[in-house]
């Protein structure tokens, strides 16, 4: 081996800081004009083939520079967006993200911190950040929390701990096969796939997981819940958890939270809360009584980066016992022991309350749009989102063309295109037509779902751009393009022989 | 209810858009300075009573404005950092992240994509990514790949798949009780914790993974692992998975992949690699040979924001068989089919390969810097790495005051003070003092670890800015600090009465 070079070493660091700063100023502007002229823009287009052969090109072996790669960028990926920035994007369950949140998820890129935890600067933001989310929701001061990328992380980690804290055997050490009995638990039929994912990630078996049936308004049917619960015990299993949704995708509905806590604890089950965005209401003083309840589970899941319109990706989950949170996740190594000094002496690694041991800091965002705008904005927004949801609801119920598929809770819209008197043979079929072509024509995406067996145009409003007249638009749109639709096809019956 | 006002709804964007680009600028700037002058400044430094005080401040009700959020950032985040950006930062295993990259972080903010999939430009980035990392590691074309947050997910992902696919009863559906064998997994004591953790989640119990020892080389045991093997095999366990070391944290070993994947063919088990940094060595045409029988693992885990300079997080796991990585996690919802046409008509949605379902738009960072620098220059850097840390190496055995604990692999060196003659009741506690030190001067950060029960400086050189001279500081510093320690206790010594 020879002696490296003194002072001709490579590095990523750019030769011409001052073009780097340039290029970051444009990337700005840019990126300010975007988002300005949202607006004017369609809400998602197709990908023309042309750009969509450029990205089979083979790994680049050369530099091509940073400007021309942020010029790629401009051209082939920036205006083919999923959407879900625009006033009229009201698909799943999006955020849109803030101008100043991107800037500061920037600062995180630069600080580059590996928020696994230690005495740093990131590791209090995160602290601080969990302890304004415990008070926003009710939770006690002495409950743990951990960000992570979303809901479907945050249920996970939530069941995860009931499965270790109400085993029969220390399952972490011998596993759930040496279970004296069969451990299962409850949640309704309209509770979210990463609920599913998890039980069957942990070993469970889907079989673990008893699906409810829900009332009229999608809530859990507590007669049944009662009588599923008594049948497992008679037959010798071990229930373990309940899940109460707060917010279904489906259609927003809320389980009764309060008789869910009380019956968890009458039967000593794991009560988990899929708060993934209904938990948020609770910021609303007019909306908090729809999420009593929540604030007695054991674990909550919820996502500031959708009803707080945080950029992707920040998820939370709180856990009212941080004992029984560490104690499913910690596991010690030589490499991670801490000094009495230095960057690794830190009472509480992050790390040791998830299964993640790279972790961005999502943390900063979160602090900083909390400090640009105070809880109180927030607070407003996710009032107004219901307002407006209401708004479309009563559109719809007033339209003789437009149909309610499901009551209204929360901030869920799903309706359908069903026009008195016309003839139509397939709604279900006329309403995913018109889905596709009002989401090709740029005005609007609501996504969709299957209500009672019915396809379903979905609105989910957690947009902080939208404005009433976007759902004017929507209403005109969806009954316009539904004519349309019938006109169509009455001329293709038409002019077929 | 009212019908809301239109025209007079609130909004997250700012009131003066002009404002918020002058931040933007200002932001830019102020990060370009700070990475410029790293070289600068202390790698590390302890946080002041008065800052750490700031953050038990209630959570914010009003707003206080982006441009005071920011100016709090400056004041209270930004000079207490992790570390691991300075030249001289080698602590447990980071990367630095680049300008560019954490330009590209902040564009992909304001896309604010959910990189679930659906047919947008941010999926075809993200399978263009793997696509290159396939090629880049030797993978076949049709091999499936993920992009998340890092070597702990992704050797979750791995093992997840290798239970479910190895199973003798379906898993997902009835659970790991109902395996008629216990199912056990083979991997060395050098292995990453995150495999236990993932052992753990899985249900399957640490008992599970059969702890091989190691040779002097710190690479896995062959005959330990083929009697433990054959132990249980007669004990009526069942074997499903082997794990390899490429790049153990501790001192960067690596295991006999070639032996291992002979052995997992021949045994019928999974064969995972674990490469969250190592496997990235195979970029370098020197250093390639040491990952043979990496490609022929049926999953890999390796971690961009590691050995490739990324921004915290992007990790990766790629999987032989594509159809087994989708069984092992896609479930059907009524809300996520895919239209014929629109934004959710795509074949493949990355939240079925994985267990997240909002997930950030990691790949941006990936795709613009790999077209920014080239595939060559990490080639380069990664090389540059390896002999620097040869050199430090060097420098080390030719120091009488210095001792290497562990045989050079890769990138990682792992050494004590420990001079010649000198009286010292206690390496251990003299080599954690001094290292305390060394950290809280600011000079440099190694971590530390055990080996063969020592304490050791330990340093894991994936540092894009690293120069020869860092480690020549680091030699004479760690000299300098450990005499002074000694002359210091024999001070204390002889002033005892």
């Amino acid at each position: 081996m020879n002696t490296p070079s003194h002072g001709t070493e490579k590095t990523l660091d750019p030769a011409d800081w001052q073009a780097m700063r340039a290029l970051g100023h444009r990337m700005v502007d840019d990126m300010m004009e975007y988002l300005e002229t949202l607006r004017d823009r369609p809400v998602w287009q197709p990908i023309p083939d042309r750009v969509r052969a450029r990205f089979g090109s083979p790994v680049p072996e050369a530099p091509e520079g940073a400007e021309s790669a942020y010029d790629d960028f401009v051209e082939n990926v920036l205006p083919y967006p999923h959407g879900n920035l625009h006033p009229r994007a009201w698909g799943w369950v999006n955020g849109q993200g803030t101008p100043f949140g991107a800037l500061a998820d920037f600062v995180a890129s630069v600080m580059n911190t590996n928020a696994h935890g230690g005495d740093n600067a990131a590791s209090l933001v995160e602290a601080q950040v969990i302890t304004w989310f415990k008070d926003l929701l009710g939770f006690p001061s002495d409950a743990s929390g951990l960000l992570l990328s979303g809901g479907s992380m945050a249920n996970l980690v939530g069941l995860a701990i009931a499965l270790n804290v109400k085993a029969e055997v220390d399952v972490q050490q011998v596993g759930l096969a040496a279970a004296p009995r069969r451990m299962v638990l409850y949640a309704s039929s309209q509770t979210h796939l990463s609920v599913t994912k998890a039980v069957r990630l942990l070993g469970l078996g889907a079989d673990a997981l008893r699906v409810i049936p829900v009332d009229e308004r999608f809530q859990i049917d507590l007669v049944a819940l009662n009588e599923a619960l008594a049948s497992d015990r008679a037959a010798g299993f071990h229930p373990f958890c309940v899940v109460g949704n707060l917010g279904t995708v489906n259609t927003g509905a809320v389980d009764d939270l309060t008789a869910l806590a009380n019956l968890a604890a009458r039967e000593r089950l794991w009560f988990h809360v899929d708060g993934a965005f209904g938990a948020l209401a609770a910021l609303s003083p007019e909306l908090r009584g729809m999420t009593a309840g929540m604030e007695r589970a054991d674990s909550l899941a919820f996502d500031p980066h959708k009803w707080m319109y945080m950029p992707i990706d920040v998820g939370c989950v709180l856990v009212r016992d941080a004992e029984h949170h560490r104690n499913t996740f910690a596991v010690k190594a030589d490499y991670l022991t801490q000094l009495p000094g230095g960057p690794s002496a830190t009472p509480n690694w992050f790390s040791d309350f998830g299964i993640q041991l790279s972790r961005r800091f999502s943390a900063l965002k979160v602090w900083m749009s909390l400090k640009e705008h105070g809880a109180g904005k927030y607070r407003a927004l996710i009032a107004q989102n219901v307002e407006h949801a209401r708004y479309l609801a009563r559109l719809i119920d007033e339209s003789p063309h437009l149909e309610l598929l499901a009551p209204m809770a929360l901030n869920v819209v799903c309706f359908r295109f069903a026009p008195v008197g016309a003839e139509v043979e397939s709604l279900d079929e006329l309403n995913e037509r018109l889905l596709v072509r009002l989401q090709e024509s740029g005005v609007a995406t609501p996504s969709h779902t299957v209500i009672n067996g019915r396809f379903a145009l979905r609105v989910a409003n957690t947009n902080h751009r939208t404005r009433a007249e976007d759902f004017d638009v929507l209403v005109s749109e969806v009954v316009r393009l539904g004519h349309a639709l019938i006109l169509e096809r009455r001329g293709a019956v038409c002019s077929t022989p």
